[in-house]
């Protein structure tokens, strides 16, 4: 066992980033030797029993040794007894918002896979409606979290104690409007539009009539068109108004993956080496994002150069490519991610990993 | 038969487009009792031997009386010996650029499923790179094609002797902006985002590397950026220059169906209820367009009433819906159909119908 | 409107099977200007409330005048008011069971399309556990229940007051098998071997954890192994010994289509032009079978010419092909069929037709 | 870099069988500090010039160090120079059967991923068509052919100079018969039954008819009836006759994974525990091979326990499931790989751990 290895343990296994966050921490080279706890797979604290981790996720079975575990109901005890250092919550949004105070005030460190410690401002969070059972505390915690985007905020993610992972499609839109918008290039009085595309996983295990595979297959919907939860964090973290972005979902029939849209204007005339080179320049350090060739769009080429979905899946790279238009001004973004992985399971990973000082993609490779 | 029946005949029929041409043909009524002459299976006029429709297409087997149909070598003699009226060609580009002047010559009604005949400006069409034969005879045919789209030129098409059956991708975008255009109400300044999503049976039934299941499954990517052949159609057709619209298609991992998000700014504040009134009234008369409910956007709220690719594929619909920011000014329009049939078959019905005085929706119901 | 036209209505129309239904009924000749009465839309009487027949599905819309329609609640007084004469139930197994003594009392007829009425054997039925109200009664009406497989039981069906509409992968198998089991050539000794797989249509509109889209999709499972409920119409049409036949259900990772592979050895040595001939003379006046072409099996060589699931989904047929071992004794049979069509909505309405004196192909086309 | 690593190399990495060989291999402990060299992509040696390995497959880029590696055009003297001692072929069948015997006289040690080498029997290998410029020579080489499936030859395994990776079909039913016949427990009068169903990429990449989108989604079709070249393998291996079993191939619209469903009867009645105890005993020391939990079949009870595709894919697992018929004597086995994994390049990556002395599982968690 590594000297620098720590005691994790995940509430909510049983959902799709849970099994992601299993199969990363079972075989992450820190964690050798300490398998996490597992327990509350409902996310919601009622299971009664414990289960066999295996018969719930077979997958998972001779994995790493992982086949004696079992998943047992939560109870803040059993954190203690198991010695747990670190906490990841793979919970519904109130669940975490419920958990949370009483998780730090344990001294617990905490990486939050919900929506529930993202949002700074009370007005991006209504959408939420959260009932805090004691809001002078959440409002305190709220200033403490630690928005989980490593490619933004790796130094605060390295001393917190809470951490907020990201929404899946907030990280593929921030990440690639990040770089242009710091450099002052974009024309905010021509709004950006950011039109994005995600599988199914990331509506969640719970059966519903948009999660069938009849409503699901062989088709292709916009859906929380001008209200979806993930534009409060892009708001935040790119400092718009809402009048300057547009953020319009649309749900693919494909299990898993996202690919977002980005259409911005520039202030000026650029060159796509530009282009190329501020976004080279932006996440030269970080390990998780590709850039993409660049190339000025020319008639009938096809764009291998492009990110697409099958590239990044099952990866925990965001890949981020553009082409812009002869005119110099009109740019497209396109970016790719997994969203179960850097837009969820692998980001959490990955501010594991600066929490705990090791290499921020460590386990990810 | 029908009195006013007329004798149909379709070149390409081994295509997806002429697969759904042949089984619409098959079961006209107004044809019943003729069945199309079907030829020249490949589209360019190389086949040695006539071979069985349904050996072709198992599908049509004992359809309408269809198993004895054959399709035959393309021959001008044969089309004359059958007594064709009205030629469909199903074809690629080039072939249909350098058949349609002889098909005219002798007297034919043409309607071209290809892109060849469907823009005015030499500009928009330096993309097929054609090599005319006779420059100033293609030059006065052109000036006499009629672009096939019913909702905007009905009255031409009734006259017209070759019709130029419009593209998939720019059907769903014309009939989505027509009407706001129409009304002046678009501030062509802010520029206008079309964001389309079509399924694989756009891109044609030969077998490449695009179209390979591996390829297409679980994937979504973005093609031809700022460059694909069908912006063209939807500049003439607007009366916009390339600066003021944006096109970015993407492939979808299923078989049939688009799905165009479009995004355009208003001059001034509207109401959704004048927005859906316009669109209404535009369509009044169109019966293949079906305009969705209207509402304001709400948190949360999901879209329903939006089209999704389910509702129209496999009609002949193009369906109509759209979203209005709380500003009043900032709309999304989402646009879906069948790129088989309203976006190639279907419409090339209506055409037909139209050219021979039927009613506009004979037949695809 | 047609004089021999009569008054249909149904009932669960929420559903797939019923959805389909609806869309034949609307455009069945025989019912021009007598749209169907659709009520109980959950299929077990508990709406409150009337819905819109395109509210619930926008694909109907337009669709034949259909746009006014609505879905009522359940109640014998409206069957009464609006002079139903043949009621379709799609509706749960247990609803059907509790509403056809009622609805055959007060002189309608009916095709119930859930698996109530199928099996003559107590033993075969026990797999639904029906709990009857009047158990003698029950057992009357089931000896009068007709096995709404047209290609076997056309004459009793024309005269039945009560049709239970076989189940999909039934049908499938029952007519695959039969032409072989009725000349006396199978090997019964040697057991015969079903394996079957289909769409996630055919596991029903409510969202379960096997009908999300992340469990089908990407995915092949099979299920209810040596315990399908289907396998009692098998037995019971097939005339089988529970020890003579294996069925295995897989479930797809596609909307819809069955393609069951059925193994059988031959008692004595066969000819493949004699398998053809067996089969193409048993159906030789059954509109909605379709034999596909013969040939002994050879090496390397692909099978267009057996059926695929694309070639009858969306259609009525059923379609038969075969391949005979290089022995003449071991034979493979493929049938597929479109569970929605032929193995529920097309084949009640076949059934309808029958009983009407209609045309048994009638709306079907 | 590990004392007892070696220097590898790949031909024919633009398959999908090869980007994942050459995944597993720049992942592999054994390998770390000597990545594979690539060479003859196109796989028959015909390639001019180099090519940027993640040019060609983007999803390897920055993927542990592979962003500066190249596909060299293939030469003998290149993996001379190189040092190469283990050579991987995902070539053409012919290719591989015309470059072995000179790989093998330079003293390399090969495992060959086509089915140029498996075949004992000249019947069975007649197949495949082909030509060897020296006979003689071709016999001696396949007499020394070892087949890679470990856990049937481990320990010629580790001796061989050549190894002939396993088809992907064979692999899967091998595993699933091989207990029982070994049990002498099967009934072989009887005959057996296997019903396979693979995912779209065994059927490799070249773009043809069959692996166009729109021929293989939504859709299942049998194909190579009584003809797959797999078949061989089987027999060999099983020491069955041809009457002895029907093996028939499915194509599922899924990118990858095979389940097969393979049908036995036994010659005495036999409990669930026994046949569980068979598996579990034959494959105690398979480290690749997990078996399914039993029970016998109840009505209507749900298979969880069986394996699913979804469960193997990604892994290099082979599972195997069963369920036995109350009669004790009819048995239905299921078993499920990912034919890129276990079926082809994992398979390949076990044969070279074997080669080395390494561990059977090693680079393959």
């Amino acid at each position: 066992m590594r000297k620098d290895s720590i005691q994790t343990a995940v509430v909510g296994v049983s959902g799709y980033a849970g099994l992601e966050l299993a199969r990363l921490l079972l075989r992450h080279p820190a964690l050798r030797g300490r398998a996490p706890v597992f327990l509350g797979r409902d996310g919601v604290g009622r299971d009664a029993e414990s289960v066999s981790l295996t018969e719930m996720h077979p997958q998972l079975a001779d994995n790493n040794g992982s086949s004696g575990l079992r998943v047992e109901p939560f109870s803040w005890e059993l954190l203690k007894e198991r010695g747990v250092d670190l906490l990841f919550l793979a919970t519904p949004h109130e669940q975490s918002r419920s958990w949370v105070p009483e998780a730090l005030a344990r001294g617990l460190r905490v990486v939050d896979l919900s929506g529930a410690w993202r949002l700074r401002q009370p007005e991006n969070r209504a959408i939420y409606g959260f009932h805090d059972a004691d809001a002078a505390l959440a409002d305190r915690i709220q200033t403490r979290s630690v928005y989980g985007l490593p490619e933004l905020h790796r130094d605060c993610i390295r001393k917190a104690q809470l951490v907020a992972n990201p929404g899946c499609y907030a990280t593929s839109i921030i990440l690639a409007l990040k770089p242009l918008l710091a450099a002052g290039w974009v024309d905010l009085d021509r709004g950006i539009v950011c039109d994005a595309k995600s599988g199914v996983s990331g509506a969640g295990k719970a059966p519903t009539a948009t999660t069938h595979f009849m409503y699901a297959a062989d088709n292709l919907s916009a859906y929380a068109v001008f209200g979806h939860r993930h534009l409060g964090e892009m708001l935040e973290q790119l400092n718009l108004e809402e009048s300057q972005i547009i953020f319009t979902p649309h749900l693919l029939p494909i299990p898993r993956g996202i690919l977002s849209t980005t259409y911005v204007t520039f202030r000026e005339t650029r060159e796509a080496a530009e282009v190329d080179g501020c976004l080279r320049e932006f996440y030269a350090s970080s390990p998780m994002v590709r850039v993409f060739g660049h190339g000025k769009a020319e008639h009938g080429k096809s764009s291998t150069q492009l990110p697409q979905i099958q590239y990044s899946v099952r990866t925990n790279y965001c890949d981020i490519g553009f082409r812009l238009a002869k005119d110099g001004r009109r740019c497209i973004v396109v970016s790719c991610l997994d969203n179960l992985l850097k837009g969820a399971a692998g980001q959490a990973v990955e501010n594991m990993n600066l929490m705990c000082g090791w290499d921020e993609a460590e386990g990810l490779a």
